[in-house]
């Protein structure tokens, strides 16, 4: 188990994205050059991260990119199919159930939990809305380990407790706030805020930048 | 105008959000170790954090609570309210179009955009789905500086393009492809494959660990 920089490790999806479009288009091989231009990077540091999938490219053609592509998923765990909890249906969460996106990335949501009455009477996507009181237990039973929390703030804390309680070890948070959580669980923060405060800071200086 | 961290900036939300909590409770002051202690940080880099925002903690007391919200806003240029369009009314769409809490981020989504007819023909939460081509000339003519992109990954850089065609300045990218654009244009990440990599990887290595 080779320990890699965070930053390679979110780079690589985006290595499969691309590589994904070249196999669709038939090519075979895809040099480190290729790979750096269309993604803005520098060729040493696109062999140095596609060093830890164990993928090594041939001195003219490159990368095999079907041998590639299997690599990086088999690297990420996408191979394997994780199963997920989701708390919280509002939009966000509806939305969340309904992406056809997550099989691919090696994630399945295979139920939804809310407090309100109403909506455990529904399925979203031919997924049920259970009880939140139901969790913990559930997620025991059925082995799930990754827990998704779209509730909003005031009891993201709460639910992440009981999401631990059923033994899922890791969170991808939504709710624009901090869990404290034990070391030993994975936490991935996905607040839109953070994204925001990047662009709309970002904008702001340029605007400054205008007026001068 | 500063220069700041991007980890500093990526920060800033989180306490805000803490601190409208402690707001709401009607605490007047927060110390920086308290702030610390709760979001899991150094106090000494809490202190360096906060510093951007021109507001000076008191000694004993700390920082006081409503100036350094205030501040926080105004420096994440919240405080402004930006137009934004997006393209691409599918499920995440959708979901976007609807979210109640962007305006609080300074944004405010004011026309979504689609290539299917059928869409053009509809409203989402009261935003108007308008047909695709339009978006440079509306973009121009409503000094629409934001582009949200939810569309799917082929089509992504032909939009992103039409929205910087249209004086579109920061894109909030959600498409699971990279975007290749003029230096000057911002451009922030938001593909849910990113932040799954990092999840699945890590529960990976986990269940390697309890193998061994």
């Amino acid at each position: 188990m080779k320990a890699i920089s965070e930053a390679t490790l979110r780079r690589l999806p985006t290595y499969y994205h691309y590589l994904e479009i070249v196999n669709a288009e038939g090519l075979e091989y895809a040099s480190s050059t290729t790979i750096a231009n269309h993604m803005g990077l520098d060729p040493v540091q696109v062999r140095k991260d596609l060093q830890v999938t164990g993928v090594l490219g041939k001195p003219k053609s490159g990368f095999k990119v079907s041998e590639l592509l299997t690599a990086i998923a088999a690297f990420l765990n996408w191979t394997n199919k994780n199963s997920a909890f989701l708390a919280g249906a509002g939009n966000l969460g509806k939305a969340l159930i309904g992406y056809p996106g997550f099989e691919k990335y090696g994630m399945s949501i295979v139920a939804a939990f809310d407090t309100d009455p109403l909506k455990n009477k529904m399925k979203v996507s031919n997924i049920p809305i259970l009880p939140l009181g139901k969790l913990p237990e559930l997620a025991e039973r059925m082995h799930v380990h990754i827990g998704i929390i779209t509730t909003p703030a005031n009891v993201a804390q709460e639910v992440a407790d009981l999401m631990i309680e059923g033994g899922i070890k890791a969170l991808w948070n939504f709710a624009p706030v901090h869990l404290v959580m034990p070391e030993d669980i994975i936490v991935e923060n996905a607040q839109f805020s953070t994204s925001l405060a990047v662009l709309t800071r970002k904008l702001g200086q340029t605007a400054e930048l205008e007026l001068v």
